[in-house]
C-alpha cells in the first residue's frame, strides 16, 4: 500500500471515519507511521489526531512542526486540544503554545493548570448558559443568533447572577415546551455538578451512575466554568474499568503500542517483587526439608495446595477489587461481604478438598496422605477467601489503589499458607503414617 | 433506621436521586430489602427499580404483585422495561405481560424476541423520524405538536420513503440552522447504523469508537426500528471492560450481590479445572523425584521458577486480552505484537534471571546452582511471554472468549515448563555438580 502512489492511498482513506483512520495508524508498523502521515497530507486532520492512541500520536506528531501542531490544536475542542498538548515534551509544548492564537492559548493554559486526569482537563469551555427569567422562545432566538452551528451541545445550563448553575435544560425540552414558558418553569433543578478538581475516574463514575449526557463543571466558588460531555468520558469509563486486569497482573499501562523499554520497566518491577515474595514463601519449604527427604512425594504435592489457594484468592480478589472500584463495596456492607466470601470459600474448599483428598488417597494408596492434603487445601482456600477480600479492603483504607498491590500480598499469603499448611500437617502426622 | 417510623424514613429518602435509592437497597442486608420496599411505598418508583442491581432487583420485585410490576414497567422506556422483565422467571414474566396494556405488551414482546444481550433489547422504540424534504422550521413545529415533552431524545433521524435511515440531525443543529433550510441540507449523511441483532458488546465498542450519543437501529431490511442512546450503553462499556479481570480469574459474574450458591457454582468449576492442571504440572516434579531425593533443596527452589513464569505470563496475557477486546490487536499487527512481547520477555527474563541466579548462587554457595536456576527462569519467562500472547490469540481464532479460558492454559504451561526446565537442567548438569 505505502509503496504505491499517494493519490490512490488518499482515495482509499478519504471515505473513512476519523476514528478508523486513527486505527489504521495503530495497525501499521512504527516506522511506517511518519511516511503515512506525510502521504495523507490534508486527510490527517485534527479529528484523526485527536482519535490516535497516545503512543501512536507521539510518532505521528514528531513528523509535524510546532506550527502544524498548533494548526491542528486550533481546530479542536479545548478538551481534545489539551489531550494532544499534555503529552508533548516541555519544550515542544511551549513552542506549540507560542504558535497559538492568544485566546486559544489562554484556554489551553488554563486547562493545563488543572491537575492531570482532573475534570478541568476534560471539560469544554464553550457552553450555552442562560438565566431563569428568560422565556423558552427567547432562549431559542439567542441560540440561533449567537451560537456557531458547528458547536455541539446537548443541554443548556441555567445560572444565577453570580454565574452559579441552578438547573439544566435538555434541548428536547426547549423544542417541546411552549415558547412563552419561563426557563425556570421548564428546567430541572436537580443536577450533578462536577468540581473542577474532581479526578476523572470519579467523573466517569458520576456519569455512569446518573446516566448523564453532559454535566456542568464548577470552580471552588461554585461558578460554572465548563461542561463535560459523555463522549469525553466513555473512553475513561472503558479504560478505568479495563485497567483492573492489567493492574492486578502488574502489567502497567498494558498498551500494545507502548515502547518495549517502557513495558519492560513497568513489568520488571512487579516480577522482581514477585521474585522476592516467592523466595520468602519457598523458604517455608526449606524449613521442612528433613520431612521431604523422608517422603519426596511431598515435593510434588506441595505446589498443588499452593496453586489451588492462589487461584481461589485471585477469584475473590477480582470480585472485591471490582466491587470497590464501582463503589458497590462500601463501609455499610463490608462485614456482610466478608461473611459472604467466607461462605463461598467454605463451599469451594469442601468440594476441592474432597476431590483432591480422594484423588491423592487413591493414587498413593494412603488414607492419611489424602486426609492431610484435603485438610491443607480446605485451610488454604479459606485463607485465600479471607485474604482475597481483606487485602483489597486494607489497601483501600490505606488509600492505595487495591488493584495495584493486592495480587502480590494475596499470592504471598496463599503460597506461604499452602506450603506451611500441607508440610506442617504432614510433619505433625508423621511421614511414617503417610505411606 | 428500619425499626423507626416509615414517615421519617421517607423524608430521608425523598430528596435522593433514583440511582442513590437503588444503591441504598444494595447496601442493606438481603432480608431488609422487602421491608424497605414496603416502607418506601410510592418512593419506590419505576426509575429506582430500573437502577437496581440485577440480583437486588429480584429481591425487591418478589415483594410486588405482577400487577404492581406491570405498573412499574409501563412507566419505563422499552429498553429499561425489557431489562426488568427479562430477569423474571417464565411464569412471572407471563403474568406481568398479561397485566400490561396491549401496545406496551406488543413492544416488550417484540424486544424479548431478539436474542439476549443484542441491540434489539437495548433499543428504545420511541424516536423522531422525518424526511429529507421537510424544512428545519417544519420539523421543529412537528416536534412541538406531536412529541410528549417527557420523551428524551438527542438526535432525530432522517429516513427515506421505505423507512431506511439516510442521515441524522443533532438537536443543536435544528436550533442553530436557519428554519427555511431543508433537512437534507443540514443533516449528516455518514452515520453508524446498528443492526438489531448486533451483540451489546459490539454496540458498546461502536459507541465508544465513534463517540456516539445515539444511533439508529435497523432491521435485516435496513429499516429504522429503534434508537440506542449512550446512557443505555455506558453501563455495558463499564461492565464488559471490567469483566476481563473477573473472567481471567474464573470468578464468574463477580457481583457481590450474587447469591452465595451461584458464586460457588461459577467459581468451583474453575478451581476444579485448576486442580486438574496443577496435578498434571506437578506430575512433572514426580518424574524427578530421584533427583530431588539427592538434593532436597531443589524442592524449595522449583516453585520459585514456576511462580516467576506464572506472573510474567499473566502480565502478557492481561495485555493481550485487553488489546483483543478493544480491537487494538488484529490480524494486521499480530506478528508485530508477538515480536514485541518476545522482546519484553527477553529483557524481563535477563533481569530476573540475573537477580535470581546471583541470589541463589551466593545463598547456596554454588555457581552451578545459580546458573541452572537463572537459565531455567530465563527460559520460563520467555515461554510465559509467548504463551501469554499466543494462547489468547489461539482462543480468539477458535471463537472462544480469550478472557475466560486463557488463564488456565497459560498457568499450566508456565508451571509445567518451570518445573521441567529447572529440574530437567539440574538433572542434566548432575546433582553432584550443584552442591
Amino acid at each position: 500500500l505505502d509503496s504505491g502512489d499517494d493519490d490512490a492511498l488518499r482515495a482509499l482513506v478519504s471515505p473513512l471515519h476519523p476514528a478508523d483512520v486513527a486505527d489504521l495508524f495503530g495497525a501499521i508498523p512504527v516506522d511506517a507511521r511518519a511516511p503515512l502521515a506525510d502521504a495523507l497530507g490534508e486527510l490527517l486532520n485534527a479529528e484523526v489526531i485527536a482519535e490516535l492512541d497516545d503512543y501512536v500520536r507521539e510518532d505521528v506528531l514528531e513528523a509535524l512542526s510546532p506550527g502544524e501542531v498548533a494548526e491542528v490544536v486550533t481546530q479542536l475542542d479545548t478538551d481534545d486540544a489539551v489531550a494532544v498538548i499534555e503529552d508533548l515534551e516541555a519544550d515542544e509544548q511551549r513552542a506549540v503554545l507560542r504558535a497559538l492564537a492568544p485566546e486559544d492559548r489562554a484556554d489551553i493554559e488554563a486547562a493545563l493548570n488543572y491537575p492531570e486526569e482532573s475534570a478541568g482537563r476534560l471539560m469544554q469551555r464553550d457552553l450555552v448558559a442562560v438565566t431563569e427569567n428568560m422565556s423558552v422562545g427567547a432562549v431559542i432566538e439567542r441560540i440561533r443568533a449567537s451560537i456557531d452551528p458547528a458547536t455541539d451541545f446537548w443541554e443548556i445550563f441555567v445560572v444565577d447572577i453570580a454565574g452559579r448553575p441552578v438547573g439544566t435544560m435538555r434541548l428536547s425540552w426547549l423544542l417541546t415546551a411552549p415558547p412563552d414558558l419561563m426557563v425556570g418553569d421548564v428546567m430541572k433543578r436537580e443536577q450533578t455538578l462536577i468540581p473542577v478538581a474532581m479526578d476523572q475516574e470519579e467523573v466517569a463514575l458520576q456519569f455512569q451512575k446518573y446516566a448523564l449526557i453532559s454535566a456542568a463543571v464548577v470552580d471552588a466558588w461554585g461558578k460554572l466554568v465548563g461542561v463535560i460531555t459523555v463522549d469525553d468520558v466513555v473512553h475513561i469509563i472503558q479504560a478505568e474499568a479495563g485497567e483492573d486486569a492489567l493492574k492486578l497482573s502488574g502489567a502497567g499501562d498494558g498498551d500494545i503500542n507502548e515502547p518495549v523499554v517502557e513495558s519492560y520497566k513497568a513489568r520488571v518491577r512487579w516480577l522482581a517483587a514477585n521474585l522476592g515474595t516467592a523466595m520468602i514463601s519457598s523458604s517455608v519449604i526449606a524449613l521442612f526439608e528433613p520431612t521431604i527427604e523422608k517422603l519426596v512425594t511431598l515435593a510434588a504435592l506441595t505446589p498443588i495446595v499452593a496453586s489451588i489457594g492462589g487461584n481461589a484468592g485471585t477469584q475473590t480478589m477480582a470480585v472485591a477489587v471490582r466491587a470497590i472500584a464501582t463503589k458497590q463495596l462500601t463501609d455499610s456492607n463490608t462485614r456482610r461481604t466478608i461473611w459472604r466470601e467466607v461462605r463461598v470459600a467454605m463451599l469451594n474448599g469442601l468440594t476441592i478438598a474432597a476431590l483432591l483428598g480422594l484423588g491423592v488417597g487413591i493414587l498413593f494408596n494412603s488414607v492419611n496422605l489424602g486426609g492431610v492434603i484435603a485438610a491443607a487445601a480446605l485451610f488454604n482456600i479459606m485463607v485465600a477467601g479471607l485474604a482475597g477480600v481483606l487485602v483489597p479492603l486494607a489497601l483501600t483504607r490505606l488509600r492505595t489503589d487495591p488493584a495495584v498491590a493486592s495480587s502480590i500480598f494475596v499470592t504471598m499469603t496463599t503460597d506461604t499458607m499452602g506450603f506451611l499448611g500441607f508440610l506442617g500437617l504432614a510433619a505433625l502426622v508423621g511421614v511414617a503414617n503417610l505411606q
